[in-house]
């Protein structure tokens, strides 16, 4: 009989009708096994799951009426690393570390030469953390400098607002904000993530939770540039204290991503006629390829040498993804959520 | 005892909740008289107004909870064209006419030389009546085009969805469409404008109130660009059936003007990150400077020629305002509202 291995997966079980629900909605299930020396590999690649990412936007994933959304019964898909353990592709040998987009949230994979076309070999890198290449050094922080750089045309004396500031895309934004030298308004959920706000030089930092938002924002704009992690009344707040001429980078939307059917909507978009807003939405996928190659020569560097901070939630093992799913969206984490599953 | 003329007046009496209410909201008013040939001008223009606008922005400036909203027992402001009475300005001659923008909807006005430095002097054009250089040939048109020349970044092969799309912006912005042979959806609230539609040579017409939206949408899309002059749900149909790329050109928000408190609002706003769909503010004031001349050159002599076609929805003296206000907000009207004062 030959020596199997458990794979465990992250399985979506329910789809959540509001915040996932550990256990409910995703769980952690161990019932595939492997033989990782004999399975076919069929001019594949088997590699072994180090670092799995996860994202706020993975529950948009998950909603189950959307085309494209994962399956009852199916792991998720998403961004993670992984070591090669054998390899029929003469470019990935045994040992290399691939950083994958749409991978399955499962310990073992066999990946196709095509799955892995657009994988990128990790060298060893001892100044950063394995995991930042999934975060601040990876799709994370490409997401903040791609949609700086495209949309948010600033200039001197600008205002930016940008809300959960802590959280792994907006923390470096507010860095490239300050880099800058413009004034930086950021909202968080929680006293910690002020404090961290204040460390990254946020000019007015605050906690949404015990400070109104509109009060501050009249106070403290009116808004030049906002950053849009929120959606929902966050951005409604926003256009009524931007200026004339502001840009909006819609980036994610919490507040809809788990109440869709309740949330109320975004009522102020009649703010974007007579101030001449204009609202970007801002897709990885459509300019991680544009600059992916100046945010390796500028951000990483920084990242490295320690201009640019940043906070990981590190959890181990894949059986705290269904817990670390409902963190990312209700605020339970502070930093960029990943998940170790492996020291090697 | 010097002669008086009587100073009709559209005056705002009461805060609307929901859509103006002849008579209730807005009012003629007949109480101020003046002396045509004495009252001093004080180095302005004596001007009689001889046609009005009522525009679906009005909405807006009435609502009262805004700054800049106009106050209770003053005349509302915004386009007409004034025929000068007399004059102390060199620049302005008795029986010119201006057309000019910030005027007070009441039969007289005193400008001041400032006032009417943005005022366009209209040269006889027996071409297009004068009410048209308020419309089609006026700020309606020119809105139409600054908006489709800045935002529309249309290709060949590309399907435009226009909603109110017989109204006076609309119409226009359907017939550019066409005039570079792109497919055009439009949506209006009446068979009549269903059928005004065609003849603009529309490709999908269809009234809103009989047949769905989304099944439109579905069925004809997916949709590269959305002209929204409604807003609300419209615009949330519009995101689920946008292309990737998309451009949607914010334009006006019927949906929110009568029915903010209770307005379900715009929900698919996540739409933007995953299809990389961006949403332009449309503000006149700030592209009619950059588009005027082209507009002028281009579309004018096409309105004249009648390549272009147009519809005006015309009542007579300033009484029929408070009526005109809720005709454009509830769909009353069909073309372009004017309330024409007099024939000279």
């Amino acid at each position: 009989m030959p020596s199997t291995t458990v794979n465990g997966r992250h399985l979506l079980k329910n789809y959540p009708s509001g915040y996932p629900i550990p256990g409910t909605t995703t769980i952690y299930d161990t019932s595939e096994r492997l033989d990782l020396d004999t399975v076919p590999l069929n001019g594949g690649v088997l590699a072994k799951l180090v670092v799995l990412s996860i994202d706020p936007y993975l529950r948009n994933t998950i909603k189950g009426n959307a085309p494209g959304s994962v399956q009852l019964g199916q792991p998720l898909t998403g961004f993670g690393i992984v070591k090669v353990i054998r390899s029929e592709v003469p470019a990935h040998s045994t040992g290399d570390y691939l950083s994958v987009n749409g991978l399955y949230h499962q310990e073992y994979s066999i990946f196709t030469k095509d799955q892995l076309s657009s994988a990128e070999l990790l060298k060893a890198d001892n100044r950063l953390p394995l995991s930042v290449h999934l975060g601040a050094a990876g799709p994370t922080g490409l997401t903040a400098f791609a949609g700086w750089k495209e949309f948010a045309k600033v200039k001197k004396g600008d205002t930016v607002f940008v809300s959960t500031a802590a959280g792994a895309v907006g923390s470096l934004v507010v860095q490239l904000a300050k880099l800058e030298s413009l004034k930086v308004i950021g909202s968080a959920g929680s006293d910690e993530k002020v404090k961290f706000l204040k460390e990254l030089g946020v000019d007015v930092a605050f906690n949404y939770k015990t400070t109104d938002l509109r009060d501050v924002l009249k106070k403290e704009g009116p808004i030049d540039l906002y950053w849009d992690n929120v959606g929902g009344d966050t951005l409604d707040a926003a256009l009524e204290n931007a200026s004339t001429g502001a840009r909006v980078i819609i980036c994610g939307s919490i507040s809809s991503y788990n109440h869709a059917a309740t949330s109320a909507g975004v009522k102020n978009l009649l703010h974007l006629t007579s101030k001449e807003i204009n609202l970007y939405g801002l897709s990885y996928f459509a300019l991680a390829p544009k600059y992916d190659a100046e945010f390796k020569k500028t951000v990483i560097p920084k990242l490295a040498d320690g201009t640019f901070k940043y906070l990981e939630d590190r959890k181990f093992g894949l059986d705290q993804a269904p817990q670390a799913m409902l963190d990312v969206q209700n605020g339970g984490n502070t930093g960029k959520s990943v998940i170790i599953l492996s020291d090697d």
